[in-house]
């Protein structure tokens, strides 16, 4: 059993140039300097995202989205070089879940941590709303203790209690089936990063459309791109007409299917797969041969361009198969790699200071 | 969706004078080097709190309230100033929760954070409790961790196990029904800072008497001030007759009442209101009655002085309406953030190096 | 109640000599540098556990256990001056159990945190394996977050699935009835330190020996040792076959009984306890009966020497009486802190940069 090798670990260190000086964190004073110069500049100039509440991908013009997705890059960067950065040394954030979700959780948990900032994490089994609490007293007690929330909560109408009454900054970490807005940075940020842009892609949406949270909140921030957009769900799980209106009103509509033909895929620059639940299908037998028509293994990616890039939120269950992990071409678990950057980035913007 | 305005968070910075040069956590050198000077005299003074269990508030003196709260003072200033300081940046915090309570938990997993210290929780649910281990062998692993421990436990007499048995100490976050020393300490704290002073004041506590703890221990500290007291509560849920009794004995009764009449509010200085649960009365017929008539809203609050501080230990339910809130002598959301300084300045009291 | 004395708690500070300047952590700024810097060379050697799975004792050498002593050993002495020390400050580990463990998780998040990192602990009551997520997307997906992750799983196999998908270093936390490591580890530390060297031991195992999974794993380690191994356990709860054969290969089977006799504590140097479940028995008579027999009490320990020390892993029933507790020779709650600092040291090695 021997060391670990090829791993692209977060503190991956440079290679130590001729400079020498290295300082404690692995990083020569000069580069950390740098870094730091520059991501202050941009951390410190009025931004829509400065000490306002994040709570729907509505909010954001592209300018706004390009400013979050360069302090993302200087953040992979930094982190990349020093493990923990001390941008929010001074900061706590509360993370408060009503339901369970570790990915999202744990990422805010650890962008956090990652700029150097604390967290208290708030366990809703043990919380005082088994004493009757309402959300607002909640929040209004957590903004007592920390300098930001991140509220994930099966209710809709959380978000609007959210901007009403509480007096820091609230992140909606999911509401309910509605909206879940930094899932949607980071997948943008993802093909960005892995496409080196997001202008004249082909975007191709596959499997659960109409209950895939994810998928509505990304097709709106697709708007601010020029980019074509495709279409597979089976039939009663396509995507809510509201939703296919704009990319209608936006021409970005290339095709709809109810198969993954092997001509779509070769048009993909990215394929976007959502998981297929049992419980949306009437019978088991109609799930079966969906599941399975839906499922995206080594064979079906022979049709795909080898820069076709393969994204999922996360967990998956069987949509996309194992053996796919091993192909250059499975981006979903750099997508969590880049979903940290990206949580990292939006704190930093929400809670630095001037 | 604007940016926040008028929020008092805790990482408010002061308005950047002609002195020009703010460092990374926005605190102009010169101010960080005093508060800290100020501070470790203080903290490095021999006092009640260094180095010791803190279980009942019957432990305490004037001198050593005193001492509390001019350091929590001092770290509302810091906290103010700075987010998180560097206090007790060696220091390691047990949290040991039997009962859930978010707000003490989340309080107590704050103040340390904000000390610069670390925080471990533990969530007795996935304890070894479970392999039936005793609650001494419990304190006795913990303190091999951390540096003190936050206890929060269902039996009376937990703390005379942690007594017996902890050698870091122990602060006691609820035992039972019987204390819950750090809660009477920062109601204390909030209306010495609502207030300016605690002296010649008129304390009315209103509501579920017999069963609320954090007026039991409240009350014991009135003793070592100048203040009347005024009772309000339904038949059956009056003040034990042992605390009653000290209030006689110190001649701080002013009066007893089963409802609050405007000539009590008026003469009310600070208002102090109570839980008032279901599951104290014997028919829901009577918990509808005396729930509505100890209800605090709007009209009630028309009797009060307009200097009146209105108290609640939260969680609460309908006794206070929500109306209140936006009434500025409505005191208990300010209550938590005092209750944050306060419990910052006993973990540093007790953990703080010489 | 007045303060504590005797403790010996982790940030014990030394003397104030006559240099007299002690700055924030409370130590001289000179030995802060020493500690410093012979620490840093041991971390900064290539070693078998550098940025490497740790998943069975059976990876490591005499010489690799000797490292991670001389560690611990610095580490002890970092901890007792600075209470939390700069190693890892650059680190994020995230803590997977998927089994409840208090005293394993909360000394990983100890140990991570005196080390100055950050921990992120995963609740999996409230984890995305609800949804169906395997172990391994869970480790790929923790992997982007943190630079390591401490796994407690119930499947044996959970390690084989950790080294095959995870791109950071997994350290085995206990793997159903198989391994537990680190717990071997501390065992050996303990005795190291609390008798000076290993060499020419007797240790003597109580109880159940069959599914006392911590006695397995010391067993392999003390085969580099010249050691004599005393074997006392009730009938049907034996060492199993494969172990025993180990200990008869190299020749360190001294003794088996089915009763802990006089004969065999006075030659013990180490009694090394473990828990007798009621559940690994047929009738609860016969389990009152061995209960009985294996109990070790201050009458008991009579016929051992004054220099035996007990050791237990923890949590007790009643196999040691409490009454033990107060004799010196009880070293199980000492075993805790021992626990720390190994534990500190093997994720320094695994963690720290060159």
């Amino acid at each position: 059993m021997g060391r670990l090798r090829g791993i692209v670990s977060p503190q991956a260190l440079p290679a130590q140039g001729p400079r020498g000086a290295i300082d404690d964190l692995g990083l020569p004073l000069q580069l950390q300097a740098a870094t730091s110069t520059s991501l202050q500049k941009l951390l410190s100039q009025p931004s829509s995202f400065r000490n306002a509440h994040v709570l729907s991908v509505k909010q954001y013009s592209r300018a706004d989205l390009h400013l979050l997705f360069t302090v993302a890059q200087e953040l992979r960067l930094g982190v990349q070089r020093e493990g923990v950065l001390n941008i929010l040394s001074g900061r706590v954030l509360c993370n408060l879940f009503y339901e369970p979700s570790t990915r999202t959780s744990a990422s805010f948990d650890a962008a956090m941590q990652r700029l150097g900032g604390r967290t208290i994490n708030i366990d809703t089994s043990q919380s005082s709303v088994k004493k009757g609490e309402s959300l607002q007293d909640t929040l209004r007690t957590l903004a007592c203790y920390g300098d930001a929330v991140v509220l994930r909560h099966p209710d809709e109408n959380s978000v609007n209690v959210a901007e009403k009454y509480c007096p820091v900054p609230v992140v909606n970490g999911g509401n309910g089936s509605k909206e879940h807005p930094t899932q949607a940075f980071l997948d943008l940020f993802t093909i960005r990063e892995e496409l080196g842009t997001v202008q004249g892609l082909t975007i191709t949406f596959l499997g659960d459309l109409l209950y895939g949270r994810p998928v509505h909140s990304l097709v709106y921030l697709l708007q601010h791109y020029q980019v074509q957009v495709q279409l597979v769900a089976p039939k009663g799980l396509e995507l809510p007409a509201q939703v296919r209106e704009q990319l209608v009103a936006s021409g970005q509509l290339l095709c709809e299917s109810e198969t993954l033909t092997p001509e779509i895929l070769a048009r993909s620059d990215v394929l976007y797969c959502t998981r297929v639940q049992r419980e949306r299908f009437d019978s088991d037998e109609k799930y079966q041969q969906v599941k399975n028509s839906y499922r995206v293994d080594n064979a079906t990616l022979k049709s795909a361009k080898s820069s076709t890039v393969v994204l999922h939120p996360l967990p998956r269950n069987e949509e996309v198969a194992e053996e796919v992990d091993f192909d250059q071409r499975a981006a979903y678990f750099r997508q969590m790699r880049y979903g940290l950057y990206c949580r990292m980035a939006l704190l930093a913007l929400v809670m630095a200071s001037s």
